[in-house]
């Protein structure tokens, strides 16, 4: 294995394998863990995934053409998250968080999320996301060329 | 409803029902939406809650004498969370959070949080937790008097 | 001294006096230490106390009308911070964030801050803030009705 | 000036000034602004920069082998800080934070940071630091070793 992967640049299938990430990841970004990141108990604290995850996202979603970030975007809007912790992560650690979209619905997807040291998942999570009008209750549909992309680039699945 | 529930103080049945939290919560407490929890969408970000939830798990497992974050315990560890959001949350919104631990294993327990305004669920979640040894691997078996307590004070299911 | 302040809450002259915030301090609010705040030298970040400062600023300029941090309102920038650190704070420590202005010029102001707990300062600040137009570049200025409400107040000295 | 500097690792002088950034500052390292680390004005909150200058102190006193934040350590405190904010800095801004050290006691020492986009000074700041025994009050002298790479490598003056 390469010994250290690039940082904050997109990662695809190729070089992810390279540093031990499994298919069926076909995007990922490198990163090293920072001081304020550890709690008192000096591993990454769980809270600090979940914004890990987002990070992940913003360079996906931009990466893929999904979604800008930028204003007039429709909301961006978190329905349900999950993280599982199967080992901690401590000071200076480089890691690889690995992000797809699993599910697709009209207004709606699915994402999966990893979190690799040297190839070992130590985290994983998932993200139920939705599209909504500025109200805040409206849900906007994904264009069929955003879903395109998704399918064919992640092997999303429609709903 | 009264207008303003005590902040930062424990919570316990009689005063959550009497500010619209409804059964089974037992233990809860009330805080205020900061300025800095807020992200870019203006409203209160994801990961968050996962601190809300710590910070009411710290004062739930100090009050019921269950773990006392004090150096020489056993490590307190997350096995895995989720987050379900309903509404969200904006500047200056008083809430309560509460907390109950819903089933015991030997070495672990798992626990149920929700995130109220004015009587009204906005999000919720839930905790596997385990304690650890300091090696970070070996269980740590919960005293059968802190069982008791969990069984007793909410109705937690051994397994 | 009282055993414990009203937290969240807007405390005035007296109510600081009875908790043992020394004059000239006019205004402050009580909060106590979560866990998420510390780092993994199991007391409160540094970075902390400046986002302690901000909660504390908002709830100081809402409730003196000065500024509402609604859409529409100018755009409230820091220009400069300091912050110096006399004692550490642990987990749960109770402590009143003490705000006050101490200097108007047309189109910004000088705030300084306080951390004290059990009346001892444990660390102080001070934030130079302008108010600009939403171009970010052009300063708005203070109405007099707002400079009167922080010079009489709070004894702030104009430029 | 070359598109992207190098990510997460060090860049000394030679690289520095191919990015941009001026003499004295001869340590840095490039990082890109993160979703969650903007606020409701969506710009880079005011106490975030604190953060980053605590990542940049990491690697530097790693780096230079002045600090290694390993248990055992000293205690490694933060006195004072200064903050001046010149500019905002936007969602996926690349910047480079410099960290330098300006003067040296005994058991203290006083650093500078900057935060530099394409060679623009927006942000600067300063730290008074300390070293402190576990007991978190008797300082701990730096090493000669250590002095003398802190006088050698940033022209730091001795008290």
């Amino acid at each position: 294995m390469p010994n250290d992967p690039p940082f904050l640049t997109p990662m695809y299938q190729d070089a992810l394998r390279d540093h031990g990430v499994p298919a069926p990841w076909r995007f990922g970004m490198a990163d090293r863990v920072r001081f304020h990141e550890l709690d008192a108990l000096n591993h990454v604290n769980n809270a600090t995934y979940l914004t890990w995850f987002e990070t992940l996202r913003v360079a996906y979603l931009r990466t893929y053409e999904v979604y800008e970030y930028v204003p007039g975007d429709p909301l961006l809007v978190m329905r349900a998250v999950t993280v599982d912790y199967h080992a901690p992560l401590f000071l200076g650690e480089t890691y690889i968080t690995t992000g797809r979209t699993t599910r697709l619905g009209r207004t709606s997807f699915q994402m999966a999320y990893g979190v690799f040291v040297e190839g070992t998942l130590r985290v994983e999570g998932t993200a139920a996301i939705v599209l909504l009008a500025p109200d805040g209750r409206t849900g906007v549909p994904l264009s069929d060329d955003k879903r395109d992309i998704l399918i064919r680039c992640d092997g999303a699945i429609p709903r």
